[in-house]
Order: C-alpha cells, then sequence, then structure tokens
C-alpha cells in the first residue's frame, strides 16, 4: 500500500511547485489591512519537515511574511493548555457553517462562539490569555521562538497599527461577547493582544518547524518538551480539520485531506500526524479569503504522494 | 509509537462495551417516527473489522435494526460514481453549521444544500438516482448486499410508511428546491427513494462490512472490487468527517476522531482509513440527534487503543 | 385647515393620472405566472368612491385584471369574522420585516406566519376557510358579488392553472406549517382554495366598491348590511397599514399614508375611513412587487389632496 | 357618526385610569440599566391634550420620569429638518421585523438600519446630529424647552451614567455600521449624545405638549412656529405608525390606532392628528418592552372614545 512505499519529498515538492508557477493564480491579495496590500503577489514557498527531520523547500521558503491567523492555532494552544477542557465553556469546537453567519451565530449562541478560529472565537481566546499572563504576548513570542527554533520571531509594527486602525469589525465582536459576559477584561486590552498577534511574521520555514509538534504528538523535536500531551494534539488537530478554513473548511478536506489552518497573509500550514508538517505561501487569495495557489499546492502534495489522512 | 504496538482488538471492546453498560444513557429513543419509538432502549452493539478480516464484537452485534441516515453514505456513493464531481453542482460539500440553519441556508444558497447528509442534501441525492437508474431502490439494495455480503438486506416496511405520514418537513424541502430548479424529478417520486433508503435495516455486523470499502482504498474486500477509486474513497471519507454529525460534527472529531455517520435507529458507523470499520448500536440518541452511548462507545475505542486519523 | 375645503376628486384624479402618464414607469409585468406577464403594461387607472358615493374615475378603471393577493383582504375578513381574535392563535399581526425572511421567521417562530398577507399567513387563513365552510371557494365570490354589487364577478381558470403549476414556494410553506401543526386539512385542498382567491378578476370600480366598507365602519353602502363591526373594520385597516405591502410597508406609509393591499397583478387598494375606497392599476411591478405606477398615483392623490390619515 | 359626537375626555380619562388601577400589571420594571430599576412600580397617569389646548390629566401626571426612546423621535425630527430625504440613504423607515434581527438585518443591510428607532437607527440619526450642530445635545434639549413651554427641561445624570456603563450592545453597533461606513464622527462622540437623549426627563404633560406639533401639522401651538411642514409631520406620524413599537408595532397599531412611540421607562407618546397628543405612563414593561398598563390606557382611550385614525 501506498504508505510503505518511501516518498521523495523533494520530487513531490518540485512537482507542486512546478505545477503552482503554471497555474494562474485567480485570487486577490488581502486589501482590508493596507499594510498587507503592498507584498509582492507572485511570492510563492513550500516547505515540508518529516518526523525524521527531513527538510524539503522550493521557492520563496525563507521569506518572512505575515502570518496573521495562523498564530490563533498557538493561542488556542496555550490556552487548552491552561484551561483545560473548562475553555469549552468559553467556545465551542463547531464549524461555523456561512461567514455571514458570524454575528449571526453570535447573537443566537449568546455570544459563545462557534470555534477558536472565527474571528469570535479567537477574541475570545486572548480574553483568556489576559486573564491567564502577565504579558500574553511575551508569552505567545517566547512560544513561536522555542517552536521554531528562531529567537528572533517578531511582529510587523506597521501591520498591527494597520490592523488597529480598521478594526471595528473586531470591535464590534467584541463589544457584542462582553454584552452577553463572554469578555472578562477590557476590550482595548484583549484587542491589542489579538492586532498582535496576527502581525507576527514568519518564513514557510519557521512555520513548517514551528507546528511539527502537532506531527509528533505533541513533542516539540527541537526540545523533547511536550508542549501538549498526545491527547490534546490529536483534539487540536481535529479542530483545524473541521475549522481551519472558515466557510472552505469541507473544500479543504475534500481536496487535501489534511488538518490545517489558513492566514490572510496568503500562508497555510498543513499537518500529516506522525509524517509531517508543511508550509505554503502565496499571497492571492481566493474569494473564501485562502491562499488560492496555497490549496492548489498541498492539493498537488497529497495528491501526487498519495498520501492524506483519509 | 503506539501505531506500531498491534492492539488485542476483542480486548479493547470488552472495556469499550463494559464502560458503556456501566454509563447512564441520558438520551431519548428517535420518536418522530412512531415505529422507531418501539425498539428496545437498553439495546447495545458494537462490531469492528480489521483490514486483515479479522472481526471482533460485542453486545447485541447481531440484531437488525433501522440504519436510518447511515444508508445516506451509499446514496452518495452511487451518485458520485454516476456523476463524478460534477454532483457538486447539486450539493455542497460543507458542515451546515446548526441544526436550525438548513431552511435558512437553503433559502440564502438558492436550493443548493450544504452537503450530502443533511435531509436537503439527501434529497437531491435522491434525485440524482431517479435520473440515473431505472430502479433506484434496487440499486441501493444491491450494492447494500454485494457489501454487507449478505443477499437478505432488506426494508422494514412499517418504519418506511411510517416515514411517509410524517414526512411534512421533506416535503417542505423538496419543494423548495424545486422551485430553486434543483429537484428534476418529481417530488413524490424521489421522497419515495428517500423514505425507503432510510428503512434499510442492518445488524451492526453487516453494517462494519459494508463500509469497509472506505477503509481500504475503495475496494470491497468481500469481492475484491474497487467500488470507488482510491482518490473517491479518500474524499468520501473526508466528508464523513466534516459533514456526518449535523451539528456534532466538530464534538466527534475531537472525541473520537474518525470519520463516521450517525442515524436516528442509534446506529454509528466510523472509518478508521488502512486499519478498520466499526459498528455501534445503542438507541437513545442525545439532543443532538446522534447515538448517546455509540458516540461514548468510539470515544472509548479511540481512547484506549490511542489511535485516531489524528 | 385642508380637511374642511371640499375636495374636487375630479379635478385630482385628473391630475393624478396625467403625471402617471408623464412618469416613465421603470417597473416590470410579474412573470413568475406566465399567464400574468401577457398583460398589456401600459395599461393605467383609477377609481374612487367616496362616502357619499360619489365616483370618479380615469384611464382604464373599466378593463378586469386579476387581483391576485388582494383578495387575501377578503378572505382576512371572512376568517376574522368567523373565529374572532382566536384567529390570532394561527397567524401574527406583525410586519415581517425582510421579504427572505419568510421561511427563516416562520421556522423559527414554530410556523406561526408573521401576519396573514405574506403567502404562508395567507395560507393558514384558507385553512381556515376550509375547515370553517363548506364550500370556501363559493362564500368567497359570494362575498366578492355582494361588496362590489356585480353578481358576474369570476376567476380566471388560465391564471389559476398557471399558479398551480408554479407553486413549489407556497407547497414549501404549506408542509412547512402541516409539520408544526399550524395546518389542519389537507394541503391541496387548501392550496386549491389559495390559488382559487389570486385569480378573482375585477375592474378598478369593483375593487374600490368592493373595499367601501372598510371606509364606512363596516358596512356594505350597497345594502347597509355590516360585513363586520365598527371596531373590526378599524382592526382590518390597521392590519392593511402595518402589512400590506410586505417589505414596501413603511414606504407606503410614508409616502401615501392610507392602508391599503397590493397585488402582483399590479392593482393596490387604499381606504380613507370615514372617506373614501379607491383603486389603481398599473401592471409593472416595482423591485418589492408593488405597482410602481400605482403607487405613485396613491401618492400624488394623497399629495395633491394634503389629505391622509396622518 | 362616532365623529360628530363631542367627546368628553375627562370622562373618558377618568374611566382609563379606573381600569387600569382594577388591571394586574403583568409586566417588570426595566432593569438593564441599575438606575431605571429605583422607580416606583405602581405609578400611574396620563395626560391628554386637543388641538383645542383643552387639558385633561389623572394620576401621575405631573411627576417627571425617563423618557428614554421617546426622545429618538425629536432626534429624528432634527435630523430629517437638516437632511430631509437624503436622510433615508442612512436609515430605512421599515418596521424591522423582531427585536432579534437587529444585528441580522444590519449585517445583511449593509449596515443601513432598518428605522430611526431601532437602536441601530437611533445611534446613526445621533451622529447626523454631531454632523450637523456644534452642540446636538443643547439643540435637543432646546428643542424639548421650546415644544414643553418649559425652560427646565433636564437629563437625569445618574441615569446617563448607569446608561455608558452598559452600553456594550450598542457600542457593538455603532463599530458594525462604522465598518460599513455609515458613522461618519467618533463612536464615543456619537454614543455620548445618544445616552444623553436617553436620559432626558418630563411629566406626562410635558411630554404630551412637547408632541402637539404632530397633532397640528408640524405647528408648535405654544409659539405658533412651525416645527416641520404639514407633509413631514405626516411623514413622521407615519414612521411613529410603523416603526414607534419595535416588534409589536401590529399590535398597538390594532389595538390603539395611533401613531405612538414607547420608551423603557415606562411612558408612551400617541397622537390623533387634527385631534389630540396624549402621553401616559406606568413603569412595567411587557416582554417586548413596551409599558404594560400603557398600552391598556391607551387601548381603553381610544376604544371608549370610539376614535381611532383607522
Amino acid at each position: 500500500m501506498a504508505e510503505f512505499v518511501p516518498i521523495n519529498y523533494q520530487t513531490v515538492l518540485a512537482s507542486v511547485i512546478e505545477q503552482a508557477k503554471n497555474t494562474k493564480s485567480l485570487g486577490e491579495v488581502a486589501s482590508y489591512i493596507p499594510e498587507l496590500a503592498y507584498v509582492e503577489p507572485s511570492k510563492l514557498g513550500i516547505h515540508l519537515i518529516t518526523v525524521n527531520n527531513d527538510h524539503f523547500h522550493e521557492g520563496d521558503a525563507n521569506e518572512k511574511f505575515s502570518i496573521q491567523s495562523i498564530s490563533k492555532v498557538l493561542s488556542l494552544t496555550l490556552s487548552f493548555k491552561a484551561l483545560g477542557n473548562d475553555l469549552w465553556q468559553r467556545v465551542g469546537i463547531e464549524p461555523s457553517g456561512t461567514a455571514f453567519n458570524s454575528l449571526v451565530q453570535l447573537e443566537y449562541e449568546q455570544g459563545i462562539p462557534r470555534n477558536p478560529f472565527i474571528n469570535a472565537g479567537a477574541i475570545v481566546i486572548c480574553d483568556v490569555l489576559v486573564s491567564q499572563f502577565d504579558n500574553p504576548k511575551k508569552e505567545i513570542l517566547n512560544l513561536c521562538c522555542k517552536l521554531s527554533g528562531n529567537a528572533d520571531i517578531a511582529i510587523n509594527a506597521a501591520v498591527a497599527q494597520s490592523e488597529l486602525d480598521s478594526s471595528f469589525r473586531n470591535r464590534s465582536l467584541a463589544n457584542l461577547m462582553k454584552d452577553f459576559g463572554n469578555i472578562d477584561n477590557d476590550i482595548d486590552t484583549v484587542l491589542d493582544v489579538y492586532i498582535y498577534l496576527c502581525a507576527i511574521e514568519m518564513t514557510c520555514k519557521e512555520m513548517a518547524q514551528t507546528f511539527m509538534f502537532l506531527a509528533q504528538n505533541g513533542v516539540n523535536p527541537l526540545t523533547k518538551e511536550a508542549v501538549v500531551t498526545v491527547s490534546e494534539a490529536k483534539r487540536l488537530n481535529a479542530i483545524l480539520q473541521l475549522c481551519g478554513f472558515y466557510d472552505e473548511a469541507g473544500e479543504f478536506s475534500f481536496k487535501v485531506g489534511l488538518p490545517g489552518k489558513s492566514g490572510v497573509g496568503g500562508g497555510i500550514i498543513a499537518i500529516h500526524p506522525q509524517k509531517y508538517s508543511v508550509a505554503v505561501w502565496s499571497p492571492k487569495l481566493n474569494d473564501k479569503g485562502n491562499s488560492y495557489l496555497g490549496m492548489k499546492m498541498l492539493e498537488s502534495l497529497t495528491t501526487i504522494s498519495q498520501s492524506s489522512i483519509f
């Protein structure tokens, strides 16, 4: 069976990037934050790390970009470690259905967001971090540094400022949840953390390394430390699988077949548990807000290698 | 790593059923169809078949029960084979968000159901079968017989009649989709097929055997015939993972970590690709309409065996 | 004050029709029922009857057209007489908000339609008529004949057949309400009455005469019989004011300032209690489904005569 | 006919208040703002002023209370005068359907509130006032003083502070509209005006006097000045009729039959154009947020006097 044939990932990645280069990217670079719109749209990179610590990459895999919502996996990890299953009193783990529903569902469901990756849910997670840590920003950044093996991970201040200036929608969500009693701290403090997290920058290589713990039963392979337990790692992957792509979670599962998370900076991280972690980057987004070529590259990857979790 | 330790499934299943027997079942037997309410609520069974064709079972694994919505996996399989990816013009592959949304989303999304497992989507699938086959009922039943290795699979006529008498909601959905142009055939004909499928009866053993093709890259292990391609099998599993449990898909993924599908008869089928297929049965349903103890048994199974797709 | 200056309605109507003739009609003739699309789009008529039985008219006021939803005022009248305030257990008296909400609200509000003029509400009213009368069609037609003073009021059979052939949406609504227990009779029987009512034909003159009872405290001026009590007449006018124009009730109140009801045949009836009843007709509908020039004519009427209920 | 019999309003009001005293008030005093909860629940007052300047009153008609949302009629009046029909680019004039829809509809309708009386609409109106006037608070207060004939109208600072401390929902609405580009000014500035308006206090007598201009074709009877034109007065009454009672507009029209506006302080103002203005006060609110006995008193008033606009 396919599983026992050793896959030559370098050959696979070469095909993946070749196909992507020959595919017209139909999306648009994110523009809702002015700073994000300055990125070169033709950037294209992929970096894959196996559980044996073999690295493979193609294209612009060593350039920094804004990881945006991908950081929500890390803030979820920290808050899940801190509160355990009590966390689910504050936020659900169900797909959100359609994008437009965010405010609707939030109102019906009395301020409890459907999952930690829609904006409302990620804001609740930041509220948890503010309650749990003296310096939540530093806590997240430390985790990024440890997991990525790079002490220099930082945020892009211009992106953070740009996001702050256009945060009316998030401020609306936060106030609605506060009205329902699901935000404990000051809204400005919570949104400050939220915006900070989204402005973290990484390369594909750093991103793939950062999320290796989800491919290795919760263990950071660089330090051999358990970031989370085996069971928690499986559960985090399950949440990524069901909720990582907003209104395109089904599409991503169908075509790629791996747990993953996208960001409007054009990055996507995907995990093949017990096999590899892979990060891709291409700035143009499809109309659901996910990287157009990033999804294509991951689809090629699992199709060519005939390997997905399903 | 856990994966390479041979698991003694008989011991695991014994623990699973023991735990279930010691757990108070909090749900209620389905009552919306009078016939379903007659079942003995304490029934409890599990049957697991590995890809090596080893069988394990506990409890009432050899009693027939109404598989209800689990049959929707088979009708989806037939229509996906018939139309290929053109099928997704008619029905989506995204989770439906909340249960209450069914009519709402159907109206917004112009009569295109979110996925093939919500009632509206399953009705569209039946419409496809009516268009594709001279005798769609026989086609499905033949597939059941071939896959289960039992030529005597049949429907419960009293259940079908009971469902027919209380089909106003489904008739509402079908008429709404017909208004949007997404039902080609006569509504009575389509609903007749829909109701027939839901009235199929199987034992846990038959059900586990029937869905082995999804654990074995699309191949029916009894006949070695390819029911669907490798790629199609993976995609069907992806749809089960994302959409198989209505508004509890996230919960099931989080706690069980396998693609699966439930029915209001109290049955659940779950697939561990390349490992096993497992069927459970316990008639009492939780408030989301999924078997209360069935979900508990599957959670025990993947927890004790430390094995899920994540 | 304007009220005490006798208004020369003939002069007013001449201005009204003149203005309408000089206004480009931006709407479209209703096409969802093929038969309705055959009407000559340039038809334009108005007929006003005062409480002193003075008649004034201009344009095509003596041509028959399909009164469509305007008949819902008559079916409401009959069922309100029959059940009194018990009727409001079955249907509300609140505006429906937006058009798209019909199915949404019906689902949330457990099958109780917001008001008797949205389709769902009018179907419930027909269900009441089927329960109350041996021959509800004849009952309504008799009422039309008595009120209009014309024994020959009839339906257009081609319109009724055309509507029957495209009644999937209404069938969806009826089945949903039946599922909630808010339809007592057979759905086909109820929809047959519903479709019959919509196919009634009248001239502007007949329509203005028919609804005089709402301008005269419930009394049919032709027979001096009380159709409804004073209080009931006021309440019917209140429902017309709040719910008579679907999602344009506010606009109609704002610009015209009279209780009224429109139909997709291009007719509108409006009532100035204690003053007059007026019917207008122009087949082209605006995007909310109300007669474009019909609304303009009524706006001119109350503007020129400086007289509305407000 | 009833219209020409002179009505003895003193006798009518005596009956109205007698009936109210003998009716168990089923509602609850508003508690969402702590300060409002301190009011004596048994307060009961009514004051009616005819267009001949005859005054009639019963009960606690000379005690101040928080007029709350009733002030929205005055802010609407000012902004309508300032912008004319351009105002409707910013806010609609349609009933809002159900209460729960506020955020839903606001999201669908791209930040344009359905009408000026739901919270979102009243916030837009305040945004208009901030743009139009150097000191919008003073402008409104001046208008109150002029219309009521009392130079001492003021706000209750404790109520304003209390409202400010619990304004998360309104802040959510304002941010959502700002995201859609429908708030021009700083949100804190706009909400400060909004909260100020709601904290205005009046007696029933002052309130009835204040709104006499809507009963007298736009003219302030104390000064003979036109506050608005005849046409604008009619249009304001139409908006009150359709939108003045949130999700109970139909009920109020059906039972009372006058344009009106309620506030959570337990006050209601109602207008009989060309006849009278009437204010009632009873603090306990029904489950739709309107004064329970206030609505009963107005229903008695129009029932006993057999007089409504319908």
